[in-house]
């Protein structure tokens, strides 16, 4: 026999208990391997992946969605998709765009007084306190249609959308100040300011970027505008931004593209942009001390333009409010240290990634040591002199992210296809690692924070190719993994995005999101206030006002109040809808088909469907979300009278009569099953359940429904009474309907506690 | 030490090889099964369900996307989301419902001239050849607005809709015939055929449903409604359905939750329709004899309801059209097994799954054997006679799929929130395994063809309530893989489904699946012809006639030919965009900002923006798509000029001015580049690349952008002969672009060769 060392002993007295002699699964891992056609580095990168059914992820990323204008939701290191967030784009899932009360956010998204029905989305921030993410708010640009959306992160929807007033287009957004005062929207292609009109010919005169500061006020949860504020800036093309943090606290950084302030012409002749906005070998970074501007504003100095306060340039030069740079050509990334010391800027057409020290920058600028001033007046600082370090990365270079070591950061090498890794202190590459292909940004655990959190990395690849199974001309974009844990980085997961084309990508320690559940009953959750439609059971109601129709109802398992809504043909009809459900993941939905009316209503939420009932006819409506063993019979109907036509005055006829044999069959069927309940509420009563918050938030609801059973079981022995059959046999009908939701709440909250491992703590008393 | 069995040291030996020895990862599995609390189980889920970087999945899962209104791709058995595709809800990103070829499918789904922007998908159904997948197409339905949808395989896009004219909603559809002739549409509610009003009193009599049968055109790939028929059915709230294959070819079932007939009214006091439509202990299953009633149409005895052919009841019930069988109540699901010799049942209400016998229904409609007949005339045939087992699997049983092992099946049990596998040949239950929580429907692979693939079970939960990270009150869906390729089911993964509300879902092996990765230059990928305004390089233009503008341009890296489009102010604007890339997933994309248009464009594709220039300005266009790293500079300029503005005449002045220095530079980097791609093209041809089909593709697409670079050159070189060292320089920098495009394919195909093991053929020549 072979020598084997203590080391490899204890490795292979753990990896011998991988046989599994369960009988569950007769497999080994060996097997498995061998059939799957797995190599061991395989198993290790599925171990570090795979998180087990029920488990949760470490860290929790939001993704742009690109031009599917919404955000992207994912674990890691599971790379899971948890949840598109509706944003700029309508969703009917969630019901965005679709009741009135979100309809009322992507309203305040028009342009020019048009629907813009999508969102070119590009960053994403998270908000901070202090510089480090504090998971409250998430804000999101749209880089076509210039406008910033804010989702709060107690529900993961979508509050707001505030329109650039000055841009046509913009791009270096959302970033935010280290304890999210602003959110900083900088342009990207120049236009005239304002909307205006100037022809191409005055470009260099007329045509201008801007970095808009808008005002966010944390409590409310709102931007505001009439508290924001922008700096004028050169037709540079301006690229991405950031904002200093610690040392550089006070001050923002903005890139520019194709600061040679080119136009193009392909069709008359002239070289294309491509070829124009490249030609130069640096372009300018931007250097705005933010905090003088929002001085100078709160000073009365700004001028409006278009209803927005701006700093123009000549004052922002004469007051030192804005610097610019020469930095690496097309650059794409502006990254500012953890300690804000320094910040890293790639030129995608050059190979080497550069260093600019804050240190020396403000020197330069509190010794007013400029090199010149650019055509617009702007102090141009020595390049040389602003420089720490420049480091050759690889071809293509753009978008470097923080790691929790100091010094040590992440490149994303488009053209050679790679993650570098190095050291920004001592400018020495480390690691690269071949990614999939065709990198934009990439993204570290909180790696543009004050604290990032190092252990994983994501590329986000521009190029799948070959890389999934094919579905069509249209590729999903591709997102992998990457340990960066050890000294040399290893590629775990390659994720497919099935939707949307994400830019950028922030995660956030998962334990520092704490969304809630439920609304307070009656919530417009897009203004977080009391709806003034919201409705209790027993008080649904249908009012009429001319050719108004305003319809009070309420959703439960499984029924909808009203049943029937009759309305003349040509009535303009609001349905307001309150979810009566206190559980968790009790959301019910609304359609009345072909009126394009679909709500989702979660537990407390009010909402509102609004329609003109326009054609005459029969449109059942029903309960979208499969919510209960009843879901199907979660059903009416709107009853659109034609014109000229009357009221229905005839009584209902019924298909199936019912005698007392039925009645009495029903209320046996109630007395069985309330013994089947008495025995599972023995069970979980039996158990230390209280230990277990989701069993007692389903004991709440079982009792809840148990509760409901009262009202029909006394109408259908009144009804017994009387001897009308009919009626009590249904209402006995609906008092075993509300015991078997109780019994299948009862029923998931016992398996949860066998499963969970729940311990006896009383005996049950016999019955 | 102690004994160990030789099995046991074989797995030993190959459990050891699984501390890697190498650089790249110091971790064993042991340390990461610590660090991350994983059991032995988890690291075998997860090796049964990781698929590699770059590898692929075996089967794909076509899911529908419920309220989403789309359809969502994923892989097995990695549960990695692959695709939403649009179907029924515009989605920007695939530009689908903003390209004018793509509004044209949705406006085919107009109901009563009125857009409806989403669908309630439900069911989704492949082809079949002989009742078994083929992999061409696929079909969804709308339950809310009753619509069909057609989806081609071969590009992943929906091709057309087509709107139920009797029904005012639907639900058991699609499903299809077992050549794909007919694609089946059942009714849900039941209301007054063909859209005309009537009141609730009137329900007995006037209310009714539909059975649809809609012509499949393979060639053509579309439905062809003037071909298809319906079978009228009585007022029962039909329910899913399912097409006989083999034994019970020609012949369709579809059951049935509210035969009572029971219509509700709880604020009028009356019993909710979840109580009346759960009363009765039996609902009622159709059994159509589809083939025979194709005949009654094709002979002309189908009457017109509001342009669609019926078949009247009392026709159905007369010409052994149409029967009824008991069936227990309330079901969901009716799934004829693969050789078409049982159907299975099960009534959510009903803990048993009932197994109804081909045999045995034909023998007693062949001998005209009827128990009794309807309200409406239609013979009910006996329950008892008609059953081959009824079989205890657990309470709320709901859908039933097919193992590859005969008389194996799986039926969902909601209540129980389980899965049971059980035999239904001999009545006899195998196995249960839990799943989280209340399961709606399930999926096996091909498991409703007639070629069940076994293997692996989809667990479609509908509720998630705390199984994944939180997200706010609405919740993901939760779909388990569970393994049932061994005697006991295993859970091995658990997927949320971020988007969507999925209903039911099915899976192909994947190797069936043959897509497109480029169209026809030219292609109106919606009609599968070449667009009438297909544009080929160097024939773009701009032509107008009045107040009509159409562009016709082109799409590469990195330009839009015309990147400058002068239009007037109220102008109706037609933009018209042939992506000329060959190169697989080389998408471009383009949106006009402020008037809401975003197209997205693959390779070959023409797509069609559509807007009136209502206000003037300046207005940026891009390519949205990160395509290229000259992506930013894709980009372009509407002028929408004012009334009463003219044309700008003015020459455009440089922003920067090039002299013989900077035209020599570029010549010099023009150059360098060269060696560069003759050192990259030396590596690949002396490899034997032509055994990678991806690096031909490369090498394919290298060689065009490498001939594009041609023309700049001699533009330069023309222009430095005449001394115009503007132009000589921009056009030798664009010459240096299209090098550095073929540069990052050339060193893409070379890491690839060399990542994938390429061989040395030849000697590179040395220069």
């Amino acid at each position: 026999m072979r020598k084997t060392s203590p080391k490899t002993l204890s490795i292979l007295g753990g990896a011998l208990s991988l046989c599994l002699a369960t009988a569950v699964a007769a497999d080994t891992l060996q097997e498995v391997m061998k059939a799957r056609n797995l190599t061991e580095q395989n198993v290790i990168a599925a171990a570090k992946t795979y998180v087990p059914s029920g488990g949760r992820d470490e860290f929790v990323a939001f993704s742009s969605g690109g031009q599917s204008g919404q955000v992207i939701v994912y674990g890691i290191p599971s790379m899971r998709l948890l949840k598109y967030i509706g944003v700029f784009t309508p969703e009917p899932w969630q019901g965005y765009g679709f009741d009135a009360e979100s309809k009322a956010v992507l309203d305040e998204g028009r342009i020019d007084g048009r629907d813009i029905t999508w969102g070119d989305t590009h960053h994403p921030a998270l908000s901070e306190t202090d510089g480090v993410y504090d998971g409250q708010f998430l804000f999101i640009n749209d880089k076509s249609n210039p406008r910033i959306a804010v989702i709060d992160l107690k529900d993961f929807e979508t509050k707001q959308i505030v329109v650039n007033p000055l841009l046509r287009n913009e791009h270096g957004g959302a970033f935010v100040t280290p304890n999210t005062d602003y959110i900083i929207e900088g342009s990207q292609y120049p236009t005239p300011l304002g909307h205006e009109f100037a022809p191409l010919s005055d470009f260099n005169e007329k045509y201008r970027g801007a970095i808009t500061y808008w005002k966010f006020n944390r409590e409310k949860g709102r931007i505001e505008p009439e508290n924001s504020f922008a700096v004028e800036v050169p037709p540079y093309s301006q690229d991405l931004s950031d904002a200093g943090k610690v040392a550089s606290d006070g001050w923002s950084f903005t890139n520019s593209f194709c600061s040679e302030r080119y136009v193009g012409g392909i069709e008359s002749g002239r070289p294309p942009f491509e070829a124009g906005c490249s030609q130069k070998d640096t372009d300018l970074m931007h250097v705005i001390n933010w905090r003088k501007a929002e001085q100078l504003f709160k000073e009365g100095k700004a001028k409006k333009v278009n209803g927005m306060a701006v700093i123009p340039i000549d004052l922002a030069a004469k007051e030192g409010v804005l610097f610019l740079i020469p930095e690496p050509k097309s650059p794409h990334g502006v990254d500012v240290s953890p300690d804000g010391k320094y910040i890293i800027v790639s030129g995608k057409l050059d190979s080497h990634t550069w260093v600019f020290s804050w240190d020396k920058i403000k020197g330069l600028i509190d010794r007013k040591e400029y090199a010149e001033k650019d055509p617009y007046g702007i102090p141009v600082l020595d390049m040389q002199k602003s420089l720490h370090k420049q480091v050759e990365v690889g071809l293509g270079p753009l978008h470097t992210q923080y790691d929790k070591t100091p010094c040590v950061v992440y490149t994303s090498v488009y053209v050679d296809s790679q993650v570098t890794k190095w050291n920004y202190c001592e400018g020495k590459v480390l690691d690269t690692v071949p990614v999939h292909y065709n990198i934009g940004h990439l993204m570290t655990m909180e790696g543009d924070s004050r604290e990032p959190q190092g252990k994983y990395l994501v590329a986000m690849n521009k190029l799948a190719i070959d890389r999934f199974n094919p579905v069509g001309p249209l590729h999903p974009q591709s997102h992998q993994l990457i340990d960066i844990s050890g000294p040399k980085m290893q590629v775990l997961y390659d994720m497919p995005v099935p939707l949307g084309e994400p830019h950028y990508v922030v995660a956030i320690r998962a334990s520092k999101l704490k969304p809630e559940v439920r609304y307070k009953i009656g919530t417009d959750s897009r203004s977080g206030e009391q709806s003034p439609y919201a409705t209790r059971a027993g008080s649904e109601r249908i009012e009429r006002s001319g050719k108004t129709v305003h319809v009070y109802g309420t959703l439960i398992r499984s029924h909808i109040t009203p049943e029937i809504i009759e309305v003349n043909e040509g009535d303009e009809v609001f349905v307001h809808l309150t979810n009566q459900e206190r559980a968790q993941d009790q959301t019910h939905g609304f359609t009345v088909g072909s009126y394009n009316v679909n709500l989702s209503v979660e537990p407390g939420k009010t909402a509102t469907a609004h329609f003109v009932a326009d054609k005459s006819g029969v449109y059942p409506y029903y309960c979208t979300e499969f919510c209960s063993a009843l879901h199907l019979e979660m059903e009416g109907y709107l009853m659109v009278l034609p014109k000229g036509g009357t009221k229905d005055q005839a009584k209902m006829k019924e298909g199936a009569t019912y005698a007392k044999a039925d009645y009495d069959k029903q209320v046996e069927q109630c007395t069985a099953t309330q013994k089947v309940i008495d025995s599972v509420v023995g069970f979980i009563t039996s158990h230390n359940y209280k230990d277990f918050p989701l069993v007692v938030g389903m004991v709440e609801d079982a009792t809840d429904q148990l509760n409901f059973a009262v009202g029909p079981k006394k109408k259908a022995e009144d009804a017994a009474t009387a001897q009308d059959w009919q009626n009590a046999t249904l209402w006995a009908q609906q008092w075993f309907l509300y015991q078997v939701k109780t019994a299948d709440i009862g029923l998931r909250a016992k398996a949860y506690l066998e499963q969970n491992g729940a311990k006896l703590v009383t005996v049950p008393a016999k019955k």
